[in-house]
């Protein structure tokens, strides 16, 4: 036990943080496995992208806008409440009518 | 409707976006599944708290809280370039309310 941490162990939302940080390694790991099935249709679009437009079109970083957009528009799989939103358990055969067209990122 | 969108193939951003939009659900599809593996800490640790400090804690909402926490510092993995952006390192002396950079939606 860190006997220096003056953490407030008490408070719900640094208790789960705090797990959340010893996860994070671990979990960005397999999202990054994700990733990896996804990034030729990145690569290829951001390389197409760059031929049609050229300039100062930058794939990479393209590429990483696109990754983080993907993990911000995935925010929504754990909704905020205050309206009883529904459970983040997912259900395949439901198609979600919530799916992110807001281009809002 | 889309023979009525107005949208500029030609925004890198906007073109890289629209293949976003599709992939978003398979995308979260995987993305939960990465979830389910590190559900059960989350739960027992939201259990945890609830029962440490009772009062008006909902478990499912912290849950919800730490799950979209991940998502956000995962975007770690795609750093954003060129301006040094700040990290969203968690400041655990800081207490936050709200995400620390929550974007938009």
């Amino acid at each position: 036990r860190r006997s220096q941490m003056t953490v407030s162990y008490t408070d719900p939302v640094i208790s789960m943080d705090l797990l959340r940080t010893v996860l994070q390694p671990s979990f960005n790991e397999d999202i990054l496995a994700v990733f990896r099935k996804y990034m030729k249709f990145f690569e290829k679009a951001a390389s197409n992208v760059k031929e049609n437009v050229g300039g100062d079109v930058q794939p990479d970083q393209l590429i990483r806008d696109v990754c983080r957009n993907c993990l911000e528009h995935a925010k929504q799989l754990f909704p905020e409440t205050e309206k009883t939103a529904p459970k983040p358990s997912y259900d395949p055969a439901v198609k979600r009518s919530r799916q992110p067209d807001d281009i809002s990122g």
